[in-house]
């Protein structure tokens, strides 16, 4: 990654009209304080974002999903050695607890939301590629809805912005998205540059000697397989196909939006994994396998 | 894979002017008989394409990349046990020797070029995502330059269109689309849909039981190690940054790029795999590994 142009994005900031109805909405259902990266750069193709959105919203809003998102966010938890606790290198750089409990607030957040956007968009990505996102299995019992909008308690993130960011802060997320071979900072890479040190040592001692690493591999598939097995049974789809995307949107539009949803599930596939190491190197694998926001 | 609309692209045949001349430019230099599908596809994205490829064909007419092919042909092959010979089942299918060369030539022309593909989609592909596609070594010896065109005895290859395709043949591409989770047939599974009791026969005994295995992956991910390896060596870029793209196109479509690339880049390392393993399947192991064509 240079420190070159921003990739094209309606940021939430900016969003307005149905777009900005749409990006509420999605939160609101998902209980999430953010809007996924690739929505918001998916958002620069025509119609796709609000329709495809008005597709999942039905079951994404139910337990349904509230389940298949917990057992996603266990199976994320890399079949590894613990990670190293961080706090003998924080404590070095005076990171104090107070400090470490928001980082943990933060990665609570993040956490509860990621796998939810890795079922989002696995149904998206199944669905334009001609794939099932839905709709093909026997319907189970009617599942139940959950409260709208994020918990009182969820913490709200902050998203560092890499063109206004300092040298070391952008050098940390030029070594986070090439390490993983992206094109750019995920949101949640962005939330922790809020704690360049923190981000450092988590870089040096927690991520950098396990991603791209064979068991990272093996438990990407893992998660993707799971995440493709739990949308095949949807109650009806939460994907548009090509037809259904081609009423909102170019036939080079669909192109561009097949390639990035290609790109981004790979990519919530990758930080899924590295926030839940994250939350297991400060609390433990029984904390980074679970969900304190998780809805019964 | 539905039977839905067809993935938006500049076949060689609608090509003119400028691109037809890339598309002409890119096989003589590259000495294959085919343009891929990658590019077809990205060609409908502003000048990308010819750009690009004007900064990727000085290295690519040279042994640097034929040998570079070479080595990633010999690690395209699977460290499993070798595939069953087809030919029983095909001989019970009346499909006779001279069918099976048929076969085997296009399977000769395919990977020859598939590797030197993997060679250029990466190099495109890390330089769009900031990365170096070139240049970032000390020079090497002056690599020799290639003879230009297919060689004589290369066979012509002939794609077959999946929109007049008969239904057996429809349900084999869509079969090879979703059990590499891909959006489309390539370039080269099109080939081979010309004989579909081949393809058939492939799916079941030679590629069904090894796509996306465990040692299928593994080998992806080190043909894409070795591929970036060689490409960071090569004596200068031969892809282009976003800030170069953007020379040539607008920042939507430099996104619609980014993803398509990423996309294509795993689509190529799958048939690369496939197509030595095919090889394997008809010519044993030491044949699928090395290349009648490749020039010394």
């Amino acid at each position: 990654m240079s420190a070159g142009p921003k990739f094209p994005q309606v940021e939430y900031a900016e969003s307005s009209g149905a777009l900005r109805r749409c990006y509420d909405d999605m939160q609101s259902v998902l209980r999430v304080p953010w809007v996924m990266f690739a929505a918001r750069s998916l958002a620069v193709f025509g119609g796709f974002v609000p329709a495809a959105w008005q597709a999942a919203a039905p079951v994404f809003g139910t337990d349904r999903v509230e389940r298949a998102a917990d057992e996603l966010r266990a199976l994320a938890v890399l079949p590894a050695a613990d990670p190293p606790d961080p706090r003998p290198r924080l404590a070095e750089l005076d990171f104090d607890e107070a400090r470490i409990g928001e980082v943990r607030r933060a990665l609570d957040a993040l956490n509860y939301g990621n796998v939810k956007y890795l079922l989002l968009i696995t149904a998206w990505c199944e669905g334009i590629q001609g794939r099932s996102s839905g709709g093909t299995a026997p319907d189970g019992p009617e599942p139940a809805t959950l409260p709208a909008g994020p918990p009182e308690s969820m913490a709200a993130l902050h998203l560092v912005d890499p063109r206004g960011a300092d040298k070391r802060v952008l050098q940390l997320l030029t070594r986070v998205t090439d390490m993983h071979l992206h094109h750019g900072p995920s949101s949640d890479f962005r939330v922790l540059a809020g704690w360049p040190d923190f981000l450092e040592v988590a870089l040096d001692d927690v991520l950098g000697p396990v991603v791209r690493s064979a068991c990272y591999e093996t438990t990407a598939l893992a998660l993707l397989e799971r995440a493709r097995a739990h949308v095949r049974r949807f109650p009806g789809p939460a994907g548009l196909t090509p037809e259904q995307a081609l009423a909102v949107c170019t036939e080079t539009e669909v192109a561009a939006i097949t390639g990035l949803l290609f790109l981004f599930q790979r990519f919530i596939l990758d930080v899924t994994i590295d926030m839940v190491r994250c939350s297991q190197a400060l609390d433990g694998r029984d904390a980074a396998a679970s969900s304190p926001f998780s809805a019964r």
